[in-house]
Formats: C-alpha cells, sequence, structure tokens
C-alpha cells in the first residue's frame, strides 16, 4: 500500500494522468500560483498602483525559473499554508526594488485560491474533450449496435428485452447531461478570488474592485465577489465531477457483469492478466473506473465538510478543499480515460446476446399480457394466465396458443424484434438533448 | 435515541418541519404515487389509449381516499418496492373494470420516481420563499449593520477590522448563488418517468412518447427520455440541497462563536435552558442547523453511491434514494426555518463589538505596513518596524510615531473607520448578485 | 419517499424490526431515560443522598406510567435536549416532595448518555443470538454443501474451483471475528455515565464516585469515570455494527449474483415479484442487506464526525449520535434478520455449479502450471505451455497431453474434486476459530 | 492545491512524516512485497517445498537491491495489481532457476495483504511509543495543572468550574482507551494471508497449512485461515486510527478555541504567522489536526465500502484499501506527532483563567441550587431564587445573601476551589485506567 494511488510511480499508469499531473504535481501547483503573483503585478502596474518597473519586472523574472517546490516545505509548515514562504522566495528573484511591490495588498488566500481555480480551468480544458469524445464513441457504438437485442435485467433478474443500443445510450445519458451544464458550471465557478486579508481589500481602498476587475480579464476568470468564505464554486466543481464519476462507474460496472466468464455478452477493453491463471481476462479498467468512483463520492464528502468555514478564514478547514479537489479532477479525468479505452473497444458477443434471449422466452411474459389484456382479458387473468404459461413445458408461445382463450398469433406477437424500434426511439431522444458538442 | 430525530415527536419541534412532513411522511408519499396513477390514467384516456369511462373512473375514485400505508407493509416487504401492493389496493378502489387499465403501461419505478420528483417540486415549493425570505432579511440586517465594525477573524485570530454588515453579507452570498441556480435546477431536473418495464415502454408502443409528453404536462414536470438508470436528477437536487445546508452550517457557526459568553459580541435566537445551569442561553438553533449539515453532508454521499445502479434496475442501490433525498429536503427545510428565525433576532452588542477593536489595536498593522510602504520604505524594513511597534509598550499608534522614519499621521491612518466603505461596497457587490427574487 | 425508511409503515416490514423498534422508538427512548431517574434515586436513597421515601415514590411511581413523548416536543425544541422537559413532568408525576430530589446532581448528558447504554445493551441482548444463530446456521450448510463444487471467481471471471462449502464458511468468517469480539466490546463500551454539569460531579462532592459505582451495579452496566466527552463507547459500538453489516453485505452480494437468471447456482429466500413481469423472482432480501450495510457504513461516519466534542459538551454535534447509532442497530438488526432467513433457505443447483466448471477446464490452469513444474518443467515455459492448451480446440487435458514434454495422467491431476479437501481443510480453520458461542 | 497533500513536498513538513514513509513510499511498499516473497521462499525451502538452494538464492538476491518501482507501472496499469511485474522482475534478479521457485503458490493477494499487515505492523510500532509518550505528557500536565482553575464550557456557554487538569485528563481519555486496546488489535488484526488462487491453497495443496502456520512464524504476523475475503482485520485497524484523531482533534478543537485572541487562555504550540499580518499566531498544528481527523473519518467510509468484496475476489473495491489505510496511518502519526508538540508546550495564561471565572460569578449558580436544595427550600424556588440573583446588580453572593430565606455563609459555599478536589478524584479515577505502558 503506497502513500497515495495517485502520486505512487507503480500505481501511476493506472490512477494518474500524464495530461492532468502536470497541472497537479508540486511544480504545477507552484507554477499557478506564480502566474496569480504575475498577473497581479501586471494589472497593478497597468492601473498606476504598482511602479511599471517593478510589475514588468515581476512579470518577467518569474516566468522562467520556479522556486524549488521541497524549498517550501519548512514555510509551509510554519504557516499552514505555502504562501509566505512563496512570496519570500519570490521576492528574492525579483530583487529588492521590484520585490516590495510583489502581492501587493493580496493575502494568501487570495493566491490560492485563485491558483485553484487556474488549475480548475486547466484541468477542465482537458477532461472537456475527453468528455464529448466518450459521448461522441457512445454514440456511434449505439448507433452501430441499435439492433442488438439484449435481455434487459431488472434488480438482477432478466426482464424485457431491450437493445445493446439502448444500453448504450443510457450510459451516454447522464454524460450528456454533464456536457450540457459545463458551461454554465465554467461560468459560476471559475471565479477570481481577491480579497487581501479578511475579503475587503480594505488595505488597498478603493482600488480592490477595480484590480479584480482586472485581475479576472487577465487571467480568463469570472469576476466576482471575494468569496473567501463562500466555497459554493468549489462545491459546485465537485459535484459536477462526481456526476461524472457516478455515470462512469455505471458504465464500468454493466461492463464488469456482462464481461464476466458466465455471461460474456460483451467484452471491452484489453483486460488484465492473472500472476497465477492464465486464462482469465480481468476488467481491470471497469474496476478502476469503479473505485475512482468511491474515492470521488468520497472526497467530495470532505469536500463539502470544509464548505462552513468559521468567520473569515477556517485553517481547520480549508486544506481540505487542497486535498480533496484535485482527487475529483484525477478521479474523473482516469475514469474518462479508461471509459474511451473501453467504449473505443467494445465487442459484443451477438450469439450469447441473442441465446439469452432464446432460452428466456418468458421476456415477453409481459408484452403477452398487454397482449391479453388489449384483447379484452381482465388484468389479473391475463397475469395468470401468463404464468401459467411461463411454468408450462411447453414453449412459452405453444403454452399461450394453448391457454388463451382468444385467437392471437403470439410468434408474431412475442417477437423480441418488436423492441428495437422503442429502443431507437429511446435512444433518439436521449442523444437529441445534446446541446453542446 | 430514537429511531430517527425526523419522524421522533420527541426531537419533532427541531428536526421535523410541519410544512414538509405532509408531504414526506406515509401518507404524503402514497398520495404523491396515487397521484402519478391518476395522472397516468387521465392522460391515456385523452390520448385514447385506455377507454375514457375507466379513466374518469380512476382519476374521481382514487381522488379523496388513500389506502393505508401500513396496509402495503406485506406487499412492500416481499416486493421490495410498495408500488404492486399499493396498485392491487388501487384496483379494488376503481373497480374490477376500471382496475385494470389502471398502471397501464407503467412500472414500478416510474411510479416511484415521478412521485419522487412531484414530492421534490413539493418541497422545493416551500424551501424557496424561504431561502429568498432569509436572503432578504440578511440583506436588510446587512444595510442596518453596515456601521458596525467587527474585529475580522482569521484562522481563529483577530486578523483585520471588517464590519458585522459585511460578515452577513457573506453569509447571504451563497445563498445568492444557490438561488440564482434554482430556476435552472427545477428545469433539468424536476423530470417526469416513464418507460415501463425496461425503460423503453416497448409493451405499450409506439405510444410511450406521447404518454410522456402528456404526463409532463399533466404533473407540471419536465419531458425527458426515461432516465431509470440516470440518477442525475436527484444528484442536482441533492447537491443543491447540500449546498444550502452547508451556507446556514457557516451562518450557524459564526453565530455560536459571536454568542458564546467569552465572546458575546451577537446574540441570536432565543438560547436553550439547561437542566441544572440556570445562567446558560445555549444556542441551539445554530448548533441544530450544524447538526443538519453534517446529516445533510453524509446523506447526500449514499445518495451519490447509487447514482451507478447496474444494467436496467438495482435494487441494491435504488432504495438508498428513498431514504436519503427526503432527509436532505428536511434538513434544508429546517436549517432554512432555524435560520430565518435566527437572522429576525440578531442582537449586536456594539460596546463589545468596539471593545475587542479598541483592545487589540494591532488588527491595524497590516494598514500600517501598506502606509509605509507607499511611503517608500522597503517591504520588510516597514513589516519589522510594525512588528516592533505590536510588540511597543506604548500604544500602537504612538510606538508606530517614534519608530517611523517619516511623518505620517497614525490616528487618521489606523482608524478602522476607513473599512467601513470597503465593506460596503463588497457587501453591496455581493447583494447585486441576485438575479432571482 | 418517506420520512425514514426505519420509521415508515410502508417499508416497515423490510428495514424495521419487532424486536428492536420497542427499544427505539418513542416510547422506548423515554422508558429508558426514565429507568435511569430511578434507578439515580434508588442508589441515592440507598447511599443516604436523599431521603430513602422520596427514592420509593420516585421508584414506584415512575414505574408503569410515561409521559406522553408528543409532550416533549416543545420542550425539546427549545432546550435542545429532551431531558428538562422529561425532569419536569416527571417531577410532576412523583409529586413536590419526592420530586425535588429526582434528577438529583445529574445533568441531560448523564440521562441521555446513560439510557443510550441501556438501550444498546437491550439491542445488543437481541443481535447476539441472531448473530451465533445466523453462525450456527452457516456452518451447517457449509458442512451440507461441503462437496458441492463451485468455480471460483476472482474480478468477476471463473478462476479455480472451490466448493460451496468453503465459500459460505467465509461468509461466517467475519461473523466468527464479529462474535469473538462481542464479550470484549460489551466490557470496555457500556459505561455508565454519571458526571453533573461538567463532568466532575462538583455540586455533589464528594458523594459522585459512589452514586456512579452503585448506578453502574444497579444498571448492569460497567462503571467508568466520566466520558462525556470521550466518545469511545459510541465509536466501538458502531465500528462493531459496522463490521457487522459489511460481512452481512458481503454474503447479499454473492448471493445476488449467484441467483441472476443468468447463473442460477443458488437460488435463496423466496423472491420479490415485479409488478409487470410475472417471471421474476427479485433478490429482495439480498438487496436489503446491501441497502442496510450502505446506510450503515455513512451512519457510522456521521457518529464519527461527532467524536471531537468541544469543551465539556458540543450541541453542535451530540445529536449526531442520537441519531446514527440507532440507524446502526436498526441496520444490522434488519441485516441479520434477513441474513438467517436467505441462510435458512439456500437452494443449490448442482447441476447448474458442476455445468460450469465442466465448460470451463482452463480453472484448472493453474493445477496444470504446477504439475508441469514440479516435473521440472521452467516455469515460464510451464505457463506458456498451459496458455496454448487454453487456446487450443481440443479439450483441455487432451490438448495438455498433446504439447506436454512429459508424461503425465492429465485426467487425474485437474479433477476438480481435489479441491475438496483444502476446502474443508480451510473451512474447518475459519470455524475452529469460534470463540464465543 | 497538489496531487496529494501527503505526498507534496510543498506540504511534507505537516502532513507526511519522516518515520512513517519509509514504510509507504514506492520503494517502502515495494520492499515489504519482496520481504512477503522472500519469506515464503525461506519457509518453503525449511519445508522442502522448493528447493533449499533456490530459497536461499531467493532470500539472498533480493536482499540488498530492490526493482524500481517506476519500472512497475506499465505491469500495474495491465494487470490492476503490481504483484505479476514485480515478480518478473524479482525471477530475472534470482536468476532462471532459482526464479521459477519463488512466489510458489502464492497469488497476487497473498503478497499485497501481507505486505500490507507487515507494512501496518511497522507503522504501529512507530504510533505506538508517540501514543504512549503522548498519554505520559499529558498525565504530567494534568498533573501540573491540577488546581488551576478552569469556566468550563457546555454547548459554547461558560457551565460550571473545572480545572484546566481536568480537561487535560480527558484529553488523554480517549487516548488511554486506544492504548488498552492495542495488544488485542495487534493479536486480531496482524494477520499473515496464504491462499493462493482462491484462498484454499488448493495447488500446493495439502501443504497450504504447514506453510501459512511457518509463514506466520517468519513474519512475525498472526496465522489465521485466508482471509481474503474477510477484511475484518483492516476494518479493525482502521477503526482504531479513526479513534485515534478523533482523541486528538478534541483536542486540537479546545486547543484553537483557548488559544484565540479573544480568550487566550491556553497558548500552544509555536503558531504559523500570516503573508500579511504581524501580530497574529496562527493555531496551524492544531488545525492540521483536525483536517487529518477529516481525511481519516472519510478514509476509513471508503476502505469500510470495501468490506464486502463480491466472491473470490474483488478488483472494484480492493484498491480502496491501498488507497486508504495508508492515509489512515499518515494521518493518525501525523496527528500524533502534532499533539505531541503542542502538549509539550502548553502555556496557560492564569491571569486570563482566573479572570473568566471572576467575571462570571454565575457559574457557580449550580452549585447554589444545591446548597439552597440541601437547606430544604424546594427546587422550583432555589432555582428561581439563584436565577433572580444571576441578574441581580448585586455581587452574586450578595444577592444570594439578600434572597435566600435561609442562612449560608455564601462566600465560602461558592469557592470555586471547592472543584479541584473532585476534578483531581475524576482526573485520577481516568489515569488509573492505564493497562498498557
Amino acid at each position: 500500500m503506497p502513500v497515495s494511488l495517485f502520486s505512487s510511480q507503480v500505481h501511476a499508469g493506472l490512477f494518474a494522468d500524464d495530461s492532468l499531473l502536470p497541472i497537479l504535481d508540486d511544480a504545477g501547483d507552484v507554477r499557478h500560483m506564480v502566474r496569480f503573483e504575475q498577473a497581479l503585478a501586471v494589472v497593478q502596474g497597468r492601473l498606476g498602483i504598482i511602479p511599471a518597473e517593478a510589475a514588468r519586472t515581476i512579470e518577467q523574472g518569474l516566468e522562467d525559473t520556479l522556486p524549488d517546490p521541497a524549498s517550501l516545505s519548512g514555510g509551509t509548515a510554519s504557516a499552514g499554508v505555502p504562501v509566505p514562504a512563496l512570496v519570500a522566495a519570490l521576492r528574492k528573484m525579483a530583487g529588492e526594488e521590484a520585490g516590495k511591490w510583489l502581492h501587493w495588498g493580496a493575502t494568501s488566500q487570495d493566491v490560492m485560491d485563485t491558483a485553484q481555480m487556474l488549475q480548475s480551468k486547466a484541468c477542465l480544458e482537458i477532461l472537456e474533450p475527453r468528455l464529448f469524445r466518450l459521448i461522441d464513441t457512445l454514440e456511434t457504438r449505439s448507433n452501430e449496435t441499435a439492433e442488438q437485442l439484449l435481455a434487459g435485467r431488472t434488480r438482477s433478474q432478466v426482464s424485457t428485452p431491450v437493445t445493446l443500443g439502448y444500453r448504450i445510450a443510457q450510459w451516454a445519458h447522464p454524460l450528456i447531461d454533464a456536457g450540457n451544464d459545463l458551461a454554465a458550471l465554467r461560468a459560476s465557478a471559475l471565479r477570481v478570488q481577491f480579497g487581501g486579508a479578511s475579503g475587503v481589500n480594505s488595505a488597498i481602498a478603493p482600488d480592490g474592485t477595480g484590480i479584480a476587475d482586472a485581475l479576472a480579464v487577465e487571467l480568463d476568470l469570472q469576476n466576482a465577489p471575494s468569496w473567501h468564505v463562500n466555497r459554493t464554486p468549489l462545491l459546485a466543481l465537485s459535484a459536477w465531477l462526481q456526476r461524472i464519476c457516478a455515470a462512469l462507474a455505471k458504465m464500468a460496472g454493466d461492463l464488469i457483469v456482462m464481461g464476466r466468464t458466465d455471461i460474456a455478452e460483451l467484452a471491452s477493453g484489453t483486460g488484465g492478466g492473472s500472476s497465477t491463471m492464465p486464462q482469465k481476462s480481468n476488467p481491470v479498467q471497469a474496476e478502476t473506473i469503479q473505485v475512482l468512483f468511491q474515492i470521488a463520492n468520497h472526497s467530495h464528502g470532505v469536500l463539502a465538510s470544509a464548505a462552513d468555514p468559521l468567520e473569515e478564514r477556517d485553517g481547520a478547514k480549508w486544506p481540505l478543499e487542497w486535498m480533496m479537489l484535485p482527487q475529483m479532477f484525477l478521479a474523473a479525468g482516469s475514469a474518462l480515460r479508461h471509459a474511451q479505452a473501453l467504449a473505443d473497444n467494445l465487442r459484443p458477443d451477438a450469439a450469447r446476446l441473442d441465446a439469452v434471449l432464446a432460452s428466456n422466452p418468458e421476456v415477453m411474459a409481459e408484452t403477452a399480457s398487454f397482449v391479453l389484456a388489449k384483447a379484452g382479458i381482465p388484468r389479473a387473468d391475463a397475469k395468470d394466465l401468463v404464468a401459467r404459461a411461463v411454468s408450462d413445458k411447453a414453449p412459452f408461445a405453444d403454452a399461450l396458443a394453448n391457454l388463451s382463450p382468444v385467437q392471437i398469433n403470439w410468434q408474431t406477437a412475442l417477437d423480441p424484434q418488436l423492441v428495437i424500434e422503442p429502443c431507437r426511439q429511446m435512444s433518439g431522444r436521449i442523444f437529441a438533448r445534446r446541446v453542446s458538442k
């Protein structure tokens, strides 16, 4: 067991993410905090609040080199937050003259919160195309399998037929909802934070609002009043990521069951070998998605437990956000990556899929009830009759023909192919919900 | 310890809610399920799918009397879901002829999910005015106290001055965000569910879509494709309620601290007595809000853990939604009720509030640093000088005057009243975010 | 969706528990608080701390009638705790003279905590025989099926054969561990609480310790120093209940999969019908156990989040314990009840069980590797050879015979029956762990 | 925000732990897995199951060099578990002849579970002396402050006096409970796992039991039947660590409040500076303990959610244990470290502590009620009289003297010093519970 599956080199291939890690590793973390200090100097220089020369020096002097993350450890341990040590290091890099204008009017939380938003924005830019590509792939797969029947299962029991295409459309359904909500999420959650010591920029009054406005433009974030104690932006991001992970866990759960040796209706991914059993093909990617969902689900809970900070800043809650939001992004990012690999490589076994329906003709029992009811048989009688036919030794259609008081072409009426069109229609309604691409 | 604080008569006054309970108690629960069956019959009668006479009988026959909830217990225990027993009872009530058309083409999940949405809608109709009234109250209180200074606290330490009005504005801030999101939430979450056995209305094809369309209108819910395995609507409702509870817990946490015997800056509510200590005034309402937030936070986690149902329906997850969503509504509803009582009855103690600032003149230390820095003193020197002044025996302004190499009117420069305007401005920006009322 | 699945009459048959509810419903809750007040008076009378006559009046006067729980609602809402209203009601019942000696030296938390322990003790007395009876039943079932082969599955794939008896022994394994820990749990967790206002019985010094000693004897609880802010007893009870629920959820999860229409290796329980599909047999009891585990798991988390109370008593955390511990008991109690019903009615389908092994001869692949390795074939070569045999068209044993460079009686070497003895041995080791019965 | 606060170099000083990290980092993780393979070979060589020469080569060949953790990433990503890649690397290191006997009869889970137990054992060996040293320190501090009065607070209100020594004794109370349970925890939880593919050692029958016996001795773990699907050992470890973290969070919460600028009764630790406010002394260590408790609390929940694995091994749950148990150890370890630093450096401010009592004479109101009641005043009258005295303008003792119908020496009767002895007695009872040192 390692310190964290997300940081362990052993487990990196499954849980970490080569695209997201550079945003969230120590260097990425520091770089985004420095980005805030640069942007602050730039806009304050532009607004004439600090000398233009100092602003230029800060902007350019911090561009290419970063303080060593490890050098901030002692300062962070003492202050509980890396900013004082970081600012000291940056001041040294910027030189005495420019250095004194660095971090002008800002407090640690301005740096941490805004850097977190910049990191979130960068992460979303990676997740967004993954999400839409996956929806595209699922739509394609759904269309390709729109005529492949599948025994639907409810509460683990074979119920009535659907199509594989419909089941796949439902995998896409919550992802489409999430995709549709993404623009609003960006617009409401990705907020710049600039408030100074207690949130109202009193030390640099009346310049606070102007600086915040300009910072938002400079960093391409939403302008907003100080949200140091209003953690809505983080809750909204986290809840959206939780939904992504839940959606993918549903797809993963279905794939694990469909890929069981016992069922083998749909293979996916490449399968992990066993250390001792050569015949096995473990559904490692799907399992990992389910693991990531559990982690994300609880991470959201921890993050939310920090959403009621005391007074103007709460050191007993705040670090929970730094701990949990990255795990939400990594979980969603890795889960999307694995889900894409699975969706790219779905291999239905038509023979197995059809065989389940053939060997469970009573999947059409519900339909038989409706046919009888439409033919005027009282409902309770119809249900009884169908139940008797199900337990009859004769083939289901024959049994129905024998038992039914009315003449019905049961072969036609019970043809599972009849569900293809309703499945296509419902799948179509799902994909028609897509607003954004 | 009782079965549930929400259902215990002993604890009813604090945790339960006279407005929400009639929606969520057994009778309310059954009534909303019956409402689905009535509406289904009505629209199917209108569309000519079932006989108009049967539809009328069902609509009217189920209007005034409900099956006894206790009578459904055995059937629910056997089926895992109350619908089969309920439908049997309703068929009896509707008579044999109409009864056979009752629940036509519907499955248990159609009833349960749609009833849950109707209950959610009814709950939101109660929560919405509570939310907006509370925001109104907080805006009024914030304005009233816009000139009352308050020693800001960060990480439990006195930091820099703000106003009481600003702190109250921040209590409203996440509520305003939640209020702004409410219309979109309703539009996306309150969806009708109608899919039949496996979600595609195959037994009554091709009538499913038309019935769903009409049902949505009849029940004033959003039309949507079958979401039996896409639990986004519940996740979105729950996440929004979690945000409400977090916001109120922040306000409650502040009130508990501000009302401590030690601090006594702001009294609120009426205070609970002690069984043995007559002098005490326990902050029962604020504490209860914090309790409700913890319950809501974990309830959301359980609900989310059910958001990856297996295959077409998952009996090992589904009931978690029935268990948890009501608790989210009750928690948010009771928390809003208590918060309103607290906000209606805020009693600042101006003398205590001002005394804290007077006895901690170093709250202006940050400002002093900025004044010195603007006067050209290098930053490190300025910080040193201020630190020396803080630990000097002389009054802070005098010490600064003694130590400072430049001439500054410290009395004016360090006047805490200077924060009133920045606080008013930031509070104004917060309340200006309100979109909906 | 109802207020709570535990209190809803609709859902009572599944989630509530006729044996536990009388301990935890409002009347039971009040009765156990009254029991504390009676016992306190009795021992104080015996010790001469209060008049013997008053003690007798309190003991007898509160024996037969209880205050109406609903009458305590207003007082509870105001005080945040039912005790002041309860004590007032009891004083009225005891009369003026005796009444003034009632609750002598006690504080609300003494009443609530001790009553909670009395309720916990009563609940454990119901759970204990359920637990041991279930272990007995599982041992019997395990013995009965000790020769029934079962294709083991790891990571959802058929792996190597075990016996059904072994799988059942593993269901019992965590229950045996829990049973073995029960005596120590009782001895450490079921503590009397008596500390007065701030925990040290200062108002009645130096009588506190003597009263606590006598109370523990009178109530058959453990004596212990005041634990008003040491919540270990609750955490220990809850963690033990969490383990019970986890253990039963494992058994339930296996039963759901084994009872799938697709697999049908082992039927259990009676099966829930569907509102529309007559052929279905839903695994309602097993699903309910899984639901209860999720609820218990999160309930434990909430309860633990209250385990760091502030100062001498924390009203913002304490009620979480009243909310969550009963749910832990109800969840464990109902889960044990359902598990017993399932264990009483396990119906293995020998033909299906054997057929899986017959159609997956490669389950013996691992054994084949070992046989080859023991015969001196280098491990990598052995693994390759077996892998080729698995993918060969010929029957596995024949393919091995063809490919193997050494002569081996593959029919004998690969006989799945060879696992029966190792399974019996490991099952025996599991059941041999039982300490208590 | 970094990948993980536990692995980030920036945050290392607060969250990570120089003693625990070498056990849990990638190298430590790999080393403990290798240790299992060595021990397995050693005992199998000794038992004559594999050649003695191969055993020696494996034992010695793997002693000094470890495979590079990063080299296992690809294999782990493919298999979902590092063992196949690790075994391949180790076989290469051991050479062809010995290599084929490496991992003989073991499965991945044997390696992972046993390594996890070895890591847990090593972690406990670090935590144990920390725990007992902290209890010792708290006992010393409690004794030192046994006569320092402190205004007790219940529900955030000043209640009745206690001593600082008593409050500190209560900080130790749950730690003493945990310490007392440690021996039993080790004896029941630290189990060797050896079961082979499906748990019964069928491939190497009948040698499994003998090897497991010898392995337990060799690795100094408890022998036990295969627990691949009985996760009790992990649940027990985790629940114990959760209790440690809760206990420390209680102490930390008290310290944060006692160290508030407003209260300043007890300073502790060294205090973190602010980036902009020189006067501040943030309670970074105490806040970090509270953060760690939240993380631990939720980590336990995730770990428990994996305690119902499906069938013989469940890849969708298992990795949650690898993710969460290390976080539990790191959280408990860092929290103990910070708590020790705080306990080593408690600085009570006697003047402030006494001043609170002096300015709240009504803290003796409860005592006054008892004095009156003992003097024969009916309880309701006594309570009324005291309430009037509390709100009287005269000093409390004078007001009582004026109002009381009986003659009492109120100065003596209300002397807060009277609580010192009861506090000492209760503290003594707490420390007397210590069984182990």
